[in-house]
C-alpha cells in the first residue's frame, strides 16, 4: 500500500473510458473497441495463447470472437471493478482491475462466465487514452 | 469514443448518488427510493410492460414489487458498474451503467437474477440530483 | 437522501484505497492487508463470531483463512461496488459499499460465495486512510 493513487481528475477520466470501451466491446462494435489500443498495441486475452499484436491483429482476434457468437447468440457483459491507478514514470499510467464477464442467452438468466485480472497500460494519444497494453489473467488457469 | 466524459466532482456525484439510491431500494425503503425521481418521470423497468408514470405511479409499482417479496423473503442487491455519463446539450445529463441483480435467500448463497443496461436521464432539482427517465434494458430478452 | 457524499478527491482516495485493499487480501498479501487497519482496529467479518480486536488479532484471523485455502486452493475476489461515503462530525468517515465475494478453483470457472454489505469507519493515519473499523453484514443470515 506505498502510492495513494492518482488525482480525481484522473480516476474517474480511467473510470469512464472502462465503461465506454468495454460497452462498446459488449454492444459488438469490435472496430470501436479496437481504437481504443494503440498502433502498436499488445492484448494478452487468452492463457496459452500469444498476444494479440497491432491494432489489426487485435481487430482480426475480435472478429474470431464475433464470429463464434453468431452461431450461439448470447448478450455478453464485461464489469470492471476494483480500478488500481499508478503513474508510471515515463507519463504511462500502468492500471489493474478485476473483471467479471457475465453472459445471458436468449431467454435465460445471466451466467458467470469468468473472473480475470486486467493488467493495462494506458497511454494519452491526440489528448485521449488508450491501451498501449492489456494483459488479461484468468482466474482458476 | 468520441466524449472524454464529465468532470471528476460531477462523476463522483453520480457514482455516489447511484450507491444511496439503490441501497435505499434494497434496504426496502420504497419511499425514498421513489423520492429521487422527478414528479413527471418515466420509469420501464421490466420488459413488455408500459413504464411507470410520476413518482406516485413509481411507488405505486414498487410497493407491488415489495408485496411479492413478503412472501419470498430475500434480500435484493442492485450492483451498478460501468458508469458512462454525459452532458445533453440542456443541462441534464445521460448516464448509462450495467446493473447486476442477485438475491440472497435466508440461509442461502447469493444467486444472479438478472443482467440489465440502465439508461438515465439525470437532472438537478433543489441542489441535487434526480432521475428524470430510467429506462431499464433486461439482457436475454 | 440527505447527504450529496464527499468531494471527488475524497471519494476516487477511497475508491483507490479500496481497490489496493483487496487486492492485496485477494493476493494473501495478509500482513499487507492487516497493516490497512489501525493497531485498535475492530473487524466482524463472521456472522456469530466475536469482531477480531486489534491488528495482530485481525492477522490471527487471517492467518486462519489462509490455512483453510491450502486444502481447497482457490482464487477468491472481493468486488465492492455502490461505495457510499459521508464524513463523520469527528473526521471520520462511514463509508457502506457492497461486497461481492467470488471464487475460481483451479480448472473451473468463478462462483459466487456471498453478498454483503461493509460498513467502514476509515481514518487517517500518517497521511493515508485505514481501517479503524470493518463489520460485514452477510445477507441470508
Amino acid at each position: 500500500m506505498e502510492s495513494t493513487g492518482v488525482s480525481a481528475e484522473l480516476y474517474a477520466e480511467v473510470l469512464q473510458y472502462y465503461a465506454r470501451q468495454m460497452q462498446a466491446l459488449d454492444a459488438g462494435k469490435v472496430e470501436e473497441y479496437a481504437a481504443t489500443f494503440t498502433e502498436d498495441a499488445v492484448f494478452g486475452h487468452t492463457p496459452g495463447r500469444e498476444p494479440a499484436r497491432t491494432r489489426a491483429g487485435i481487430l482480426s482476434d475480435l472478429y474470431q470472437v464475433r464470429e463464434r457468437f453468431t452461431v450461439d447468440p448470447q448478450q455478453r457483459r464485461h464489469m470492471f471493478t476494483m480500478v488500481d491507478v499508478e503513474r508510471l514514470g515515463d507519463g504511462r499510467l500502468r492500471s489493474t482491475c478485476y473483471a467479471l464477464v457475465l453472459t445471458t442467452r436468449p431467454g435465460d438468466g445471466p451466467e458467470l462466465v469468468r473472473s480475470c485480472v486486467v493488467r493495462d497500460v494506458l497511454v494519452r494519444e491526440d489528448g485521449r487514452l488508450r491501451n498501449q497494453e492489456r494483459l488479461v489473467d484468468h482466474d482458476g488457469f
